[in-house]
């Protein structure tokens, strides 16, 4: 068999403000890899299927200079590499094994990676704590792992179960950020669900009347926008809170500091707002040493060993589609947007940030 | 046996920038007691002996009206009321029982009260959260137990137990602020001990050549003056830290969070710098969630009943004077700066809140 096409994405130019489909990231088809002779060095080859389009990489294209001449992401992970045509670009993804020279990866399983190049089929050298051999469920889309059942679902359930500590009657507290799913973050979608499982009222905020009337249709025992809604009145009325889910920061966060319960925990799931537009800085820091607030920065991978088979054994079953639902995780208010092919990373991606995607957005490279 | 002058402390006026000694607080001496008549109402009397004279104060002293009517202290525990003239100051203090209603509280034996008023003779009418007993150890002065055996000493010890997570080779950073013990913070004194005493590499930072000194003499591995040397690049060359112990807030917590490792730990004790000078906004806040990092205010109360036990077996055999010492605690380097006399409480308040005081400020209320 001759050597085929393998497309990939590259990341071209480091965006100033939101990114530009074509330039930030451009799609490229020189590549040619030869399915059954390319040497694999102990490791195989992935036919990739579906990638995660996620609002963390915003944060993984920016780079800045400290005064002292370190550079540092202002996200998590790695900064996306802007070297040479040779640096793809990665994310969340699934693929099927082709080839294998690995004993504990045999052709036919497939590979759940955190950073899946955005390309058509990858050599993998071997497997590791970002590259795990995973199982669908029954009646369940490969897409729902790189979802629900992927970062953004694993981000919620992990960072709830670690650090809520959530008692019923205590009041939950969640902002959302830039649409994902259904006009909201999946990850805010879960822990609302969560929130309200765990017997917590749980009040919610976000930046439209259509974002605002689906997180009451999920549970939000107090939803509002803060753009027409001020935040201060809804807290100072509705709180104090005990949990804070912090997917902004800035403001809102200042305001859930002044009106936090004592002891309250508050969990710092990302700052969108400062993705596109810069910090916010934080006034009332110091409030919570007399209030004795607890802050929790965390990333799902370092808390997933701990939590992963709850998560897959209560999640998982409750995503069956057609399944009556024993849990909160509702499959009908679940939707994804598909985009179909590679080529279509970049619109993928300025959807995600822009707020114009109104579900879980992925990329179907291939079918199986 | 007639009425005697109770001499006392009142809260006159808040102030805007530093205390003004006899405008702040007034030393008020027109309050009689009858010793063996006045009613007790179950409760007791008691003689007050120490006072301790912390920086918390400045906080107390402070309110601030939200934008939407409601007034919070912008430090630890309730404000000092100014609403009359029989609003008394007060603070942590050690007292002599000399007349009981109260099966409980025998005459003669001492109590520690956490909400001590500023006054000569006390009617307490009951045991609590902040009125317990308190036997004193063999060759120790009823002093200390306001100071490294008091709130200061305990919030040291609590902080570092409960939220450290110490490890042999991890690196912690403690700031000082306004000066208090031997020129540095009493608290931060302890914790630099502590921090050693867990085996991690200790980078402390102060206001003066003097601290700096003084710092290093109980061990410190690294002290610099903030003042003349740039924090950043201290904590580049010699972090990243595991364990920031932060009693400053502002710049320097930017600085630290900027420089911190990953699953760092935050120990959130108080942010002096802020009591007379407003707050200083944090422009870093958001790196904690791709660092990790777990920040915690904390105050003293909460965690002492877990603790407090440990706490005396530990320090209380240490700071024997003249006994071997086995802990990092050096009862040598521990000295006070006694005030004599109710009358000395304002002179005492500013000495701590302008850094003049040199060494844990008590005032000696009267002899047993």
């Amino acid at each position: 068999m001759p050597p085929i096409t393998n497309a990939r994405v590259l990341f071209n130019t480091r965006p100033d403000g939101y990114p530009v489909p074509g330039e930030t990231t451009v799609y490229d088809t020189s590549e040619t890899i030869d399915l059954e002779t390319d040497p694999l060095n102990g490791g195989f080859i992935v036919k990739v299927l579906v990638l995660s389009i996620d609002p963390y990489f915003r944060g993984r294209m920016k780079v800045r200079k400290s005064p002292y001449g370190l550079i540092v992401s202002v996200s998590f992970q790695i900064p996306y590499r802007l070297q040479s045509k040779t640096d793809w670009f990665d994310g969340f993804g699934v693929g099927v094994v082709l080839r294998s020279e690995n004993a504990q990866v045999a052709v036919g399983k497939h590979v759940y990676c955190a950073v899946m190049p955005h390309q058509q089929y990858v050599v993998i050298p071997e497997l590791g704590e970002y590259v795990r051999l995973i199982e669908r469920h029954p009646g369940l889309p490969w897409s729902i792992y790189v979802g629900a059942l992927g970062m953004p679902g694993q981000t919620a359930f992990c960072g709830w179960k670690a650090y809520s500590e959530a008692k019923p009657g205590e009041v939950t507290f969640v902002t959302t950020g830039a649409g994902e799913h259904l006009s909201i973050s999946l990850v805010e979608w879960l822990v609302i669900q969560l929130a309200k499982a765990d017997g917590t009222k749980v009040i919610a905020s976000a930046g439209s009347e259509e974002k605002v009337e689906f997180m009451k249709s999920i549970g939000a025992d107090v939803a509002f926008n803060y753009k027409t809604t001020d935040t201060r009145e809804v807290l100072e009325k509705e709180g104090p809170i005990d949990i804070f889910w912090d997917n902004v920061g800035g403001d809102i966060l200042d305001a859930a500091i002044e009106n936090a319960a004592t002891f309250g925990r508050f969990i710092e799931c990302g700052s969108i707002s400062g993705y596109n537009t810069g910090q916010t800085p934080l006034k009332n820091f110091s409030l919570m040493v007399g209030k004795c607030l607890h802050m929790h920065g965390f990333l799902v991978w370092p808390l997933l060993p701990k939590y992963e088979e709850e998560f897959y054994a209560t999640l998982a079953r409750s995503s069956r589609v057609g399944s009556s639902s024993d849990f909160v995780f509702l499959p009908r208010e679940y939707s994804e947007e598909r985009w179909e092919g590679l080529e279509k990373v970049g619109d993928a991606i300025l959807a995600v940030q822009n707020g114009t995607s109104k579900a879980k957005a992925v990329v179907i490279v291939a079918e199986e």
